[in-house]
């Protein structure tokens, strides 16, 4: 625990200094807050959603978040080319399955993803999750309402499945790339306040996958600086427009020690 | 008038205990801060174009919100799919007919959503529902420049034209379903110095037609919590960058009794 | 220069006066801030990109930005077919060729733009700006990370290429006909953690050309009003997400006398 803690605070320190290039094909509703976040942290943002430009791109990218939020067929095709390319040129690949279990077309969409690209990490909520899993979604829309029922099994049925690294977030996130799973509980209510945080924490693994290929290190480094920023953010904020200045700000100015004094961290075999 | 104040801060409670799922189908300037006003004010967003996955969405939704900004032939068509499916399914549909009369084709597509979804509220500047009756439309853009010449006339015939409520707002708002007119002189001029207000607002009354059937208390309400909130915080505000943040806080901690302290309403026959 | 500052202070003024109104085809992350710079600055903003309107919308518009973030190919058809509509009308015409240089296929298609519009006022950072005249491209993402060379040389040859003002943004900016170079070195580091400043100085440039037909000081003002609010923003923020709203606080009240005294310009021959 006390490595992930110093390990978090180094790849901070490390994207604030490499300025890694995240490639994310997002939703029109977060699109502003994820190329925020990356500038907020210090990575450098770029969309695109064109095939006939997607492999330049990636080429140039260190990672690629790949997000189903307001999905249309050419996007999936879009999006699904991108993480093809990713691979081939080993650059990580996240997935963020906004709505999976909300609609078949939605469902099947994010399906076809996981069969046809590699990915490094999949981050979504615990109804998205459990989707994946085969589960009754609890979803209702995008915003998930469903209570947590067992998520320290469901997150390593699903790492194991799917053979990489999830991150189920929430009031508390998990972390497992199905051995010990990392359980971080910091974090604020004004984090569910605000669309497109989910969005926001995905976009942040990318950069975090950029520096380090220790997949389940970089998305519990990414959740605990996003837990963490999020609870400061919160104690200073009156409401969800304070909050959302308040984030960006905190994200930008937040220490290694200030991830190593502040977490709220446990690991669970 | 004091039945009304009362009802708004009932509603507003009950959308913050029962947290309704509103579908939006939006413009890409507004859809962050749709979303976020409805996170805001206690109900869930949802936004999804895509044709194949709008009937499951529609059948778990308590209201869907059609807006007509930054209009696409394909986003058309998914529109009056969501309205007919909403129309099925007995869920209400508010329409924001966003640049009606600004051209010729935007014109075309507003009419053909009025002739095939029942719509359950009407939402837009003077100008936009002026274009519905038929006068020749004074707007700039998207941005209402002209001055109401007779709202309270005005909107009687275009709530029985089109047999249902309809919320004119700017500096004064009116609501009316043909019978009595609500009149709110809330609000303040930073509103109409950040964009997608006229949006949000259309999407709170989503919100609002989700917990009564009372339609045209549902917009009033919305118009009077919108209209309230925008004068607290601009009174607070330095501009319209800190307006925005104002804005959301102030709709996250509004209270009934702000609402009935705060109004100005009247009631014209 | 004393009559640039004058100048500048006018036109501001005249904006706030005349209200013109400023169409937009821009990418899906920076619209909302576009359209919010607008609003705050004065102007009045329009976005559509369905060709059956453009042709209503361009003939009312007092200047058109066209943008080549998240470009799609219709996307670019919309523009080429907003900028010839423009032409036509002599409405005047702004382009920021968003990540010129970063695809093969995004090149190309600024460059078409380039051959069949009749551009004002081109606003690019420096990678992009020197990828037009043939060099090189230092970009990496949308976001320029490399060093000017030569700006001075770069910008009266790409002026005199394109026979159009050139507008070079970044630490420092650099305005020109092909003549003089006007060089201003206001603004903040903060500017550069928050995602399209450059493209809401690109639409701040459209503004500015609807009220003079002098388009070397219409960019160089709009990059004026832009790097003095941003720096004076950027001394009070804490962060990138203050600093957002301390920039659209700062345009919208930003006086002529402001200018003239914080004004970092030189004139270079």
């Amino acid at each position: 625990m006390e490595e992930l803690l110093d390990r978090a605070g180094e790849l901070l320190e490390k994207i604030r200094k490499e300025r890694p290039l995240v490639h994310n094909i997002t939703n029109i509703v977060a699109a502003n807050s994820c190329a925020n976040i990356l500038l907020s942290v210090g990575a450098l943002p770029v969309m695109t959603y064109d095939k006939r430009e997607i492999g330049d791109i990636v080429a140039k990218s260190q990672a690629v978040v790949l997000n189903s939020g307001t999905l249309t067929p050419r996007k999936l095709d879009a999006m699904i080319y991108a993480g093809k390319a990713a691979n081939r040129e080993s650059v990580p690949v996240v997935l963020d399955p906004v709505g999976a279990g909300s609609s078949t077309a939605r469902s099947k969409a994010i399906q076809r993803m996981l069969r046809q690209v590699d990915i490094s990490v999949i981050r979504g909520n615990f109804s998205e999750i459990s989707f994946l899993g085969g589960g009754s979604s609890l979803i209702r829309g995008v915003e998930a309402v469903g209570k947590p029922l067992d998520p320290l099994e469901l997150i390593k049925d699903i790492s194991i499945k799917f053979s990489t690294t999830v991150c189920i977030s929430g009031e508390t996130d998990y972390i497992s790339c199905g051995k010990n799973t990392y359980v971080i509980s910091n974090g604020h209510p004004l984090m569910a306040r605000v669309t497109g945080t989910g969005c926001m924490l995905s976009t942040l693994v990318g950069a975090f996958t950029s520096v380090t290929y220790d997949y389940d290190i970089a998305a519990a480094a990414a959740a605990l600086l996003f837990g963490i920023s999020g609870q400061l953010a919160g104690e200073k904020a009156r409401g969800p427009g304070s909050f959302q200045a308040e984030l960006f700000d905190t994200i930008y100015s937040l220490t290694p020690r200030d991830i190593v004094e502040k977490a709220r961290l446990r690991k669970e075999s």
